[in-house]
């Protein structure tokens, strides 16, 4: 059995979206539930979701252990993972990080381009590595199981987050820097770190990453998979495809913005084209998965690298990161 | 096996407390996390349980499900079920009912002696019943698995609540108004709804809620338990002992006053008795749940009836009413 995992999304969730996961074949997305909002405010996003998963039980449904991802693909739902793209849902408190474990949440990132209180975003002109809060928290959440993502980190920062964690990190969304000399994509030492020690990496295919950006070739983002699966091994890979479907502009500017700067950060963007970029054409919605299939079948992968690049990769990483690390005392 | 549990307790927690909680055999308690505190501020006091749990792995255990308490006696430990008193933590948000069952939130009074956004509590000079708000929250309640406690409310709002929740409600902590007036207890009209309609009422051993109150005896007690028993049924009874351990008087007033007056409210109390009552002597701490078996059958109940009362009663009910009630689509 093989399993379609993506390893991150953040669409402006609808019906549609959601129909169009099932006809893409999606058994598991992980999805981002917080930019910049405190505590309470990703709770209310929490809200929104339990709705969704009331109002559309056959076809979404809330992912909590990788058990989900094997009921959502035999009862043909979509399992969706909590994640933020920041630690602002946990504040300064490192308490709320078991909290956010019990209330779904499996990823986070310690940084979302700028500094936080954790560690350094790739945007900083000086990347200082962890801060003392950043250690701590590090080990809480390797303790009740809640990934550390460094996908908007800056490299020293992700380096020595793969190393002091005593599990696996992963980096949901980003590419090679040696293929897309992108702020966002990752150094090999970056990369080697994470895998070496267990990690995951998924493929981004927002066009900011991309080379070519939005005139990349399917074929050219298959060759960089290839790449990578050669010099770090196939098993570390999967699919992380930022997708940001039926977004407005105005949330990529919150996105960059969020509450930290009165002015305008364009990010990733440019004055010129401030808002989000078109997605290439072989993907531009959920339906589009199984073109990745192909993609990789074309660039000479076999069918157990692709079904570990498609979800089962992600899926053994599941399994081993999100339960608790808590040995129970003996009975 | 026969398991004990105690249906509501309120203590100043410590080690000595949890190592008590081992000596009186207890296998689960349903303890209170919130009085008047918001959401945020309940959350808090989750963070200080989850210290607890992790300080004291192999004497207490966070309770989610009827199973762990199956699961803590079989390990020798006690497992904490988390309640409310007041719906002050769902605030004014229907969507945090689902949120605090995540967190394992498995009961919550509608009312806390006042009016609420939900009922009407036993303090008021008027009983007017469910609000619009409180039948639409027992709704969603009995949807995800929290159990309506009606322990402090008023009587036409407490059986309304037993009338309209589709599943069985609680007072987990009271006693028969006929045996000992007092306004906190329940008469036989409260206790024939909430019965009628399966539900449970756990026995106080708070002084304010006893025959001559603090010198109230162990026989005067199980003699009113086993009126109860006659007239609607035995195995709608367990204990809620509302054990306020160790806690100073400052916490009584906390209890009484909140935020919602500048004044002072005696409650229960008066100006010449403002604090805790002190303890009947058969009945100071947790090492004390012996002494009721013996009580029990010094009044005639036989082996299985004391077992019920002790615990399995509470079980029976916990297994009914923690699980949510939606039916997962078929496979």
């Amino acid at each position: 059995m093989t399993y379609r995992i993506d390893g991150l999304q953040y669409a402006n969730w609808s019906e549609k979206i959601f129909r169009q996961m099932r006809q893409g074949g999606l058994d598991a997305v992980h999805v981002t539930i917080a930019y910049h909002e405190t505590f309470r405010e990703t709770v209310l996003n929490v809200e929104r979701w339990n709705r969704w998963f009331e109002q559309f039980p056959d076809l979404i449904m809330k992912g909590r252990w990788a058990g989900d991802v094997r009921t959502a693909h035999e009862t043909g739902r979509t399992a969706i993972f909590f994640g933020f793209q920041n630690p602002s849902p946990i504040e300064d408190d490192i308490g709320l990080v078991e909290v956010w474990h019990d209330l779904g949440a499996r990823f986070m990132q310690l940084t979302y381009n700028n500094q936080s209180l954790l560690a350094t975003g790739c945007y900083e002109a000086e990347d200082s590595g962890l801060t003392r809060m950043g250690r701590e928290v590090i080990r809480e959440m390797n303790r009740v199981g809640l990934v550390v993502d460094m996908s908007h980190s800056a490299d020293r920062s992700t380096i020595e987050a793969a190393d002091h964690s005593q599990r696996p990190i992963a980096i949901t969304h980003a590419n090679l820097h040696s293929w897309q000399p992108a702020l966002r994509n990752k150094c090999d030492d970056v990369v080697r770190a994470v895998t070496e020690n267990g990690g995951m990496m998924g493929f981004s295919i927002y066009p900011h990453h991309l080379k070519d950006k939005s005139d990349c070739t399917l074929q050219s983002f298959c060759e960089m998979i290839a790449m990578a699966a050669e010099r770090f091994g196939v098993r570390h890979f999967g699919i992380g495809s930022d997708l940001c479907q039926d977004q407005p502009d105005s949330i990529v500017e919150w996105m960059r913005t969020g509450r930290w700067t009165k002015s305008i950060d364009y990010g990733e963007g440019s004055a010129q084209n401030p808002g989000f970029p078109p997605q290439p054409s072989w993907f531009t919605d959920n339906t589009d998965f199984p073109n990745l299939v192909d993609g990789l079948k074309q660039v000479g992968f076999n069918d157990i690298e692709i079904a570990g690049l498609m979800g089962d990769n992600w899926l053994r990483f599941f399994d081993e990161n999100f339960t608790p690390d808590q040995k129970e005392p003996e009975s």
